[in-house]
């Protein structure tokens, strides 16, 4: 049984955004050593989250960005206390989670056809981390 | 310290149901071999999920599918551009999650009493696959 | 490799209200013999949560509340059949999860700098119950 923890930066260029971390996180699990076990991947940030959705159309991030928007507006009509102007960030952050877990089989991804890894920034511009941990054996 | 890994369809029947995969989930978990670690439930898939809830009155189910489509209906006021008019489905595939965590205990999932898990057919109907992965000792 | 499991309850003294349970959680890491590896925060109920966010100011954690509230609220346009009146509590167990892992490293969570656990009620005030599983090496 072996633990590997790696980690690495995303710079977002705006305030609402989803980058694709598919090929990062892939290639630490193809030079890592697990063969059987999970791909953590955690983001210690309290705005932004991690989420696994459709590879092919971009159109589909823009789309559940904006539905998010339309759910938490930034200025909505709820009375908001927290004064940095950024709560419907952190309600985003926890209802699509900061932690995703993707299988590994025969040391790779076991993603579907159309699944990839993207992080989700609420509100940049930041550079932000990301840590990867695979667990098996 | 081992991880086994086994799969499932579920076929559903209509665009939005939650289909209960409790007792398939269960069963592996008494043919495996891990007695105290986890079980992870994973879906495949950009327009489903997989959820921990009420498996008593199957109406929870039904509210929680009708409030789902309040949050994020099928044609809403968001203009969407993915042209397969499923943007929704995608965007509660997000926010639902395409992973559960089962914690394993004596060789028995340690679920609550009123908890069961729950296939999330948001786009159906479809074929379906799902990924159980038992890791632990 | 180990697996630890550890339990605890926590009385919630409203209908809604997110309760600090890091130190908690830390704790049973620091007590544990897990140096790398996860910590699973499990809780085994339909109408409450576990989630990370926002540890420094108190009114992220209303806002989150108050925006939820706003999204699924108890008594909403939707017709609602689940005749105990707390289906909007169900809806949100499901969309902000049930579990959460926090990846260990060096016998310590690996939190960002402003993340807390927090459990949150949607249906209290109750006596929960909150399971701690460590699994690594």
């Amino acid at each position: 049984m072996t633990v590997d923890l790696a980690s690495f930066t995303v710079k977002t260029p705006q305030r609402e955004i989803f980058v694709d971390i598919t090929s990062k996180v892939s290639n630490i699990v193809s030079r890592g050593s697990i063969s059987e076990g999970v791909c953590r991947v955690f983001v210690p940030h309290t705005t932004a989250a991690v989420t696994i959705n459709e590879n092919a159309d971009p159109d589909v991030r823009l789309d559940i960005i904006n539905i998010l928007r339309e759910i938490a507006p930034q200025a909505g009509k709820v009375q908001l206390r927290h004064g940095e102007g950024n709560a419907d960030a952190h309600l985003k952050s926890s209802i699509v989670g900061c932690c995703q877990e993707i299988l590994i089989h025969e040391k790779s991804l076991l993603l579907g056809t159309w699944q990839g890894i993207y992080f989700c920034e609420f509100d940049g511009p930041r550079t932000r981390q990301v840590h990867v941990q695979l667990h098996g054996e």
